[in-house]
């Protein structure tokens, strides 16, 4: 066996346990067969390494290749004629007239085709390639309907034959009622969310099940039966929970042993040590912060004080986080939830890939997982949630080939 | 003459006084020797026009190339150690030993060779482009000795030469007060601001001349004198005015009859009026807003009766505004100081152009300006302040000719 080495390098290895980044100077990366082989100081670089080819990475910071755990970035249209007339104090009547809300992003990616759903959802993978991600997670949840809902997670799947991506795909078609269910929505998720998920768990195109636990979304009873076939199918669940109210949702997805719980702002402190002790991971949105202008900080320190890992993720979706910059969540996550650029780098990596259940093969730089790695235009791993906008990628390492970004 | 027009696009043209963004849907836009000839509808083209080479744009948006009209983009070092610790907690005192503080990119910048400082700038720069950016204006400030803020504006208009983009300076030497001065900030003024800005503008590298006027700034009364001279020299003035307290800066910049006053959080909703009556342009900051977590917001209502052109800029700096997207200081705009998505565009073109006293040649589409435009892969303007992060831009146009992004 032989494989390559990278060096002139520092890494930001994200090693559970280790301080500063478990950033490792002038680093020696070695890959074979697509996996990370070795990770140290070169100095310390094994003999029989030694001879392979080597790679002048020129002085770059390498980190483990970015995870964007939680987006919606399959759909149809945009909002933003929306979010122009809100701006210019429509009043909601006016914005439903002109086509406001998710059921006009429902109709929208209804009456795409799947060719057009794909196409626009290559662009938005485009921008998160161009900040270093190279797993993305994307949901149904536009279709609302079990035909509907099965294209979404098909053309979400297609993305990876068109692109150097990794992607995991969540069934959610308990994200909103559609209006042929208006006022029945214990209809729908008998006719609908759990039917639809067991033909779309028979097709292979379900890595996970998700819900929008909230009082303009789903009831937790209602919840409970979609996971309760997850359970039965062996499917892992997540929810987004506690995001405008705490309905206890958190709590329930820890019942259902779930991979994580996402916004949380909400979140009673007294049910972090929960999350932790299940091992459920904690997703931040912060762009879903910011563009609804809310106010209410997830409990950072009884998260950190339980020991709950935290992931960040865009939550890309064209009405409440229009978001396609993993990089500018990093520093969200820093500047509006407080977090530390370390946390928040983990975030984006080690935590992403263990909120999608990847934790063995994505998130850090570690011996036996993917070669799959982020290499940027700075010195230090602070830079990457500090500096807002522009591109700090220089490349990406793909099964261990390099690619100038 | 012959010249070329710009087919199958439409162009919001962001003429004064027109609403909708004064957008013409299938549009030509006809451009000879490097500026605007014609724009309208294509069916008025007017028939000697018709015979021209025409540029098929593919169905794209065009817009005034974009002004970023207030940055201080040439400096050296980055701070981002300082915004790691303060987000771990660190004292004052630990954060100053680790080098934090304006002070540690004055010392920085002033370690940094020309050649490093135009090197960093420039990517800065990229970024910009990158967001159909054409205007620069570029701020001394961390040099704050004669020779050092000499060779800041320098290495500003060197900038020129390597990028496509037209680079206007402002002398900033009252930006801070440099260790050597310590308590002795109208010795300073005295020593380095005035006849620094002396030297300068015989240099001619002086097009505006600005000031930092806050309690941990400099005061109205050592403004004035920096004012005066630049008054004797011919040159006009834009003032940091009432960011952090209503020390009626932006009252002194209306009675120097100055482009602009940048910031104004604090400004006083009566003082609004007067600055519409003088043509001072309000330069609004989101990004310093946002990084700071800032509450307290510019009387928005008071500039808009008053009738005051408030334009958008990234303040791009490695302290208080580490940002080069002016796209997303727009969506910033919008986000949290709730402009219109049409306000957040003219902002970033028209009133950006008027901040700099180039409005004549800059900040719209219409006869007789320069033909310096951005092409987008979007199919209406309001998607530019929507959506945050990627790349929107498809081309630019400058002096008439189409290069892709
Ligand atoms: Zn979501
Ligand atoms: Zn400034």
């Amino acid at each position: 066996m032989t494989g390559r080495v990278f060096t002139h390098c520092s890494a930001a290895t994200l090693v559970e346990g280790e301080r500063g980044y478990g950033l490792v100077e002038d680093a020696a990366v070695v890959v074979a067969e697509g996996r990370i082989a070795w990770i140290g100081a070169r100095g310390d670089l094994p003999v029989d390494h030694a001879v392979w080819e080597q790679v002048d990475l020129g002085g770059a910071l390498v980190t483990p290749a970015l995870v964007d755990c939680h987006t919606h970035l399959v759909f149809g249209g945009d909002r933003s004629r929306e979010f122009a007339l809100r701006l210019e104090g429509a009043s909601y009547e006016e914005i439903a007239r002109a086509g406001g809300g998710i059921r006009s992003t429902v109709s929208a990616t209804r009456d795409a085709s799947d060719d057009e759903l794909l196409a626009e959802a290559l662009r938005r993978v485009d921008d998160l390639l161009a900040d270093g991600v190279a797993v993305v997670e994307v949901k149904s949840g536009y279709g609302l309907s079990i035909a509907h809902e099965l294209r979404m997670l098909r053309v979400a799947r297609a993305i990876e034959g068109e692109r150097p991506v990794h992607i995991r795909t969540s069934w959610l078609a308990a994200h909103a009622l559609p209006p042929e269910f208006e006022g029945e929505a214990d209809r729908y998720i008998d006719e609908v969310a759990i039917p639809g998920l067991e033909t779309a768990a028979a097709e292979g195109l379900v890595d996970a099940v998700d819900g929008f636990c909230e009082g303009i979304g789903f009831s937790p009873a209602q919840i409970r039966r979609v996971f309760d076939t997850a359970r039965e199918l062996g499917i892992r669940v997540k929810l987004h929970a506690e995001q405008l109210s705490d309905l206890k949702g958190a709590v329930l997805a820890a019942e259902y042993d779930a991979l994580s719980a996402d916004h949380l702002e909400w979140l009673a402190p007294g049910d972090a040590p929960l999350l932790a002790e299940k091992g459920v991971v904690a997703v931040l949105l912060p762009g879903a912060f910011y563009a609804l202008r809310e106010t209410r900080l997830p409990p950072m320190d009884a998260l950190r004080e339980a020991g709950v890992a935290m992931a960040l993720a865009t939550d890309c979706n064209p009405g409440s986080s229009p978001l396609s910059s993993l990089r500018l969540a990093m520093n969200m996550g820093c500047t509006l939830f407080r977090m530390t650029a370390e946390e928040a780098l983990a975030g984006a990596t080690r935590n992403g890939a263990k909120a999608l259940g990847l934790e063995a093969e994505y998130g850090t730089i570690e011996p036996g997982k993917r070669a799959d790695l982020a290499v940027w235009d700075t010195e230090h791993p602070d830079f990457l949630s500090y500096w807002i906008g522009g591109r700090l990628l220089r490349g990406r390492i793909t099964a261990g080939h390099y690619h100038d970004a």
